[in-house]
């Protein structure tokens, strides 16, 4: 797996994350190998296997959790021509910005017409549509597609968490009504909940967003935050009601059961899985290094065998056989034997997140006992071999509950009741998120929204979901009488 | 899954696929929801799900395998910047003429440097190689990505076969040595043979590509051609022995055991999945449509309960059960229990290529049966409904060989040994290949090839390395000494 980092170097891994976070990301970005920046293209960079690895595990849970709500995988090309991404006209405005564009071939040839590469892939895949619904036996179409995204606007871009290509599945729904439309949307934060918290460990707050912070060319936005080290707060999955409005720039149009042509009612849902990981190491990371979740990690135990001179063969033959009978239990496992030290490879392995460490010396054989480390806690204990894959069951389990707890004890007390300008900037600068009584989130708010920007740096992220809350008294900002509740925060 | 297609229309596909097998393979393309080609750029076709899901089936399988050989994944940018694409002079030539370029961005703005979609990752991944390779310590370094590629010089486009973006996996290993080079081309020759002949039933001969066939920039390459319906043969997965080529241009060096530093050494394996999806529908299709093979189908068993007015609920319940247990057992099914009529309901599926389907009615329930339905050979039988997991895992073997074999025997006879321009066109006209002796595959032999190309259309596929030929004779072209024989086919 490691390659170069196999050398007998120090692979001390050590840095606050807390307090020196950017450090501590792009630190471990390059130690544990999983973005190379050096490819010399802005935004662009290479995923080497350990992250890839695990994104492609990220990918797997979310399409089985997609498939069984019914939706089918399909795949649409990679670039879309002008005439199309330009068909919608809010879409156009949020879009065209953002789009890398083709038009030379070869040497000397041009395109009739330019090509974008996809910054998303409503105006792609809703032409189709156009012709694949016809009547209302077709619906509702749920469909996905796993593929790169790309975007040319990002300025400052992090592995990760601001690429100009990034990895996502988007969803693209059709129903007969907007009631299906609502039903979905909820469908969709099911998904995001069962997905990213309940799986990778990661909690989140829903909102809706501001009018002026939704999906361009849609009606509504609902999106998930979470918390990362720095106080700031992180986008993951955003769902979108999109009314009828693509249906009727794409010409989305179905007959009815009383046989009547009518417009069709859409979704999208964009979980943007190299964001999601981003998020991930740097949510449940420690000074350390990586702490990966025990369902995700690429390998899940690292097998360590200890041995001086003639206790070599042993302990190696040993060491392959439990590799041999986790492997067939079904556990993504590795075997280090290498030539580093025992010392080296416990430092490497923490540094690189793998849950469960196997370690394995001639007295344990002889005492048919094996020492579990869980990199989690960074304690271990002693077992029964015999024992050993009910153990490692139960401490995946172990392990994946107590990252998403830590994780989740972030969120305590993070929500700062404030009732003035001064009083936002308090809270943000603490790391926490203000709650504020709010004119409204319809276009006619957004001055306030702008003036707490320019003055706190935080932003408007929209009204909770997830909890029901009504507004007393006025506008923090404006004064006028407020219709809702809003949280702000500095956010990526 | 079906949308428009489970209207009461007629499914009945019937076209001969040996005698008009374009018509054929544009119209399953079409029927089965495999490709639209109304996207509207040419050359790039959307994949709906009954292809997507077929074609994930297939990567799966070859990333078991490589992944079983000690290949681990990882994912570069889907853009090359122009100097990279052109560090490497034969490689330019073979390549730069394909390339789609991105310079603009936005509205208005312009990429410092030009960035090509890539046609292939050499350039992408070698120069990120000669800063990860070090020592020999990280040898050999065997990786691979599963992405979409760019061509645009294709000209006469046709879904899967020739699409100016394709999916495919591409493999890029570093050795400490030419010899490890040697046995990594047997590897993935190996590779070839258990993916898409041993799970996809696709019989194939392997070449060692003439000099003037090769890949650019590397020594030798390593293809397997299969046969196509219309006697054209097509390649699938070529393998590349790139010497120390690219290591030079890219200064992939490192430190050697003995302290020195060297050039390392490399191949390259490119199987493009949606070419060998193009490749497998039409070996196995036949007249009635798809036949898809058990290991790869989006579903292995399609359950049709059949029934009238009052058994509806109980022959419903029964059908249920049967695919809970089924999908218990791991199977993929279905069950289609749309307003459909069973006859419409074969049909569709039968065109489909579902390898099994399951009858119910209130007789084979009373009776403790089912009918199983095999697509291969349109045979039913009846069992009983406790034998159904036993009897669907034997069957479905027993279809995967009977699909491989029916594919084999089309091989039988079909080289002829030519000793005339006149008889290899005679060959060629028969949907047969020509056997020659040969000059040379050097690249002096080019004329020769050059010469039986304009005049029988024929292609020079290169000397076979599954067999140990030796030529008898002179050169069926220019009448010189025969250093070896080779093969000539009318190919895609």
């Amino acid at each position: 797996m490691s390659g170069k980092d196999e050398q007998p170097r120090s692979t001390i891994f050590d840095i606050d994350k807390t307090n020196n976070f950017p450090d501590w990301f792009g630190e471990i970005c390059r130690v544990a190998e999983l973005a190379d920046i050096r490819y010399g293209v802005k935004g662009f960079t290479p995923f080497p296997p350990w992250s890839l690895m695990t994104m492609d595990n990220m990918f797997d849970i979310l399409e089985e959790v997609l498939q069984r709500k019914d939706h089918l995988p399909m795949l649409f090309p990679t670039v879309i021509p002008e005439s199309n991404l330009t068909k919608e006209a809010q879409h156009v405005e949020g879009f065209v910005p953002q789009v890398f564009w083709i038009q030379d071939t070869g040497e000397g040839g041009k395109l009739e017409e330019r090509l974008a590469l996809r910054p998303t892939s409503e105006t792609a895949i809703y032409p189709m549509y156009s012709l694949w619904v016809r009547s209302w036996r077709d619906l509702p179409m749920k469909r996905y597609q796993r593929c790169s995204v790309f975007r040319s606007e990002i300025k400052s871009t992090r592995p990760f968490l601001r690429g100009r290509e990034f990895l996502w599945i988007e969803s693209h729904n059709v129903f007969a009504t907007h009631d299906e439309v609502k039903a979905q949307v909820q469908e969709d934060l099911e998904t995001t909940k069962e997905v990213v918290t309940d799986n990778f460990g990661i909690p989140v707050m829903v909102f809706r967003r501001t009018q002026w912070d939704k999906f361009p060319g849609g009606l509504n936005t609902y999106a998930a935050d979470t918390l990362m080290p720095d106080g700031k707060v992180l986008q993951l999955p955003s769902t979108h009601d999109l009314g009828d409005n693509f249906a009727r720039a794409f010409d989305v149009k179905f007959l009815n059961e009383n046989n009547e042509t009518v417009y069709a009612w859409q979704t999208c849902y964009g979980p943007a899985i190299s964001r999601i990981f981003g998020a991930m190491i740097s949510v449940h990371g420690d000074n350390k290094g990586l702490r990966l979740p025990f369902k995700i990690a690429p390998y899940q135990v690292v097998v360590i065998p200890i041995y001086k001179g003639k206790d070599a063969e042993m302990v190696l033959e040993y060491g392959k056989n439990i590799l041999k009978n986790l492997r067939k239990a079904g556990f993504r496992v590795y075997i280090d034997n290498s030539d580093n030290t025992p010392g080296w490879k416990y430092n490497f392995w923490e540094m690189k997140g793998v849950p469960i460490r196997v370690e394995i010396g001639p007295r344990d054989i002889r005492d048919n006992k094996a020492v579990l480390f869980r990199r989690d806690t960074m304690k271990r204990e002693s077992i029964d071999v015999k024992d050993l894959k009910r153990e490692i069951t139960n401490l995946g389990k172990e392990i994946d509950a107590n990252l998403l707890a830590e994780a989740e004890s972030k969120f305590v007390d993070l929500i700062i009741d404030a009732d003035s300008i001064g009083t936002i900037e308090d809270a943000l600068d603490k790391g926490k998120i203000a709650r504020i009584p709010f004119c409204t989130t319809e276009m006619e708010g957004k001055p306030c929204a702008d003036e707490i920007k320019d003055r706190t740096g935080g932003e408007t992220r929209g009204t909770r979901i997830d909890i029901d809350e009504k507004p007393k008294g006025v506008c923090t900002v404006c004064g006028k009488p407020a219709t809702e509740i809003v949280y702000i925060a500095r956010s990526y």
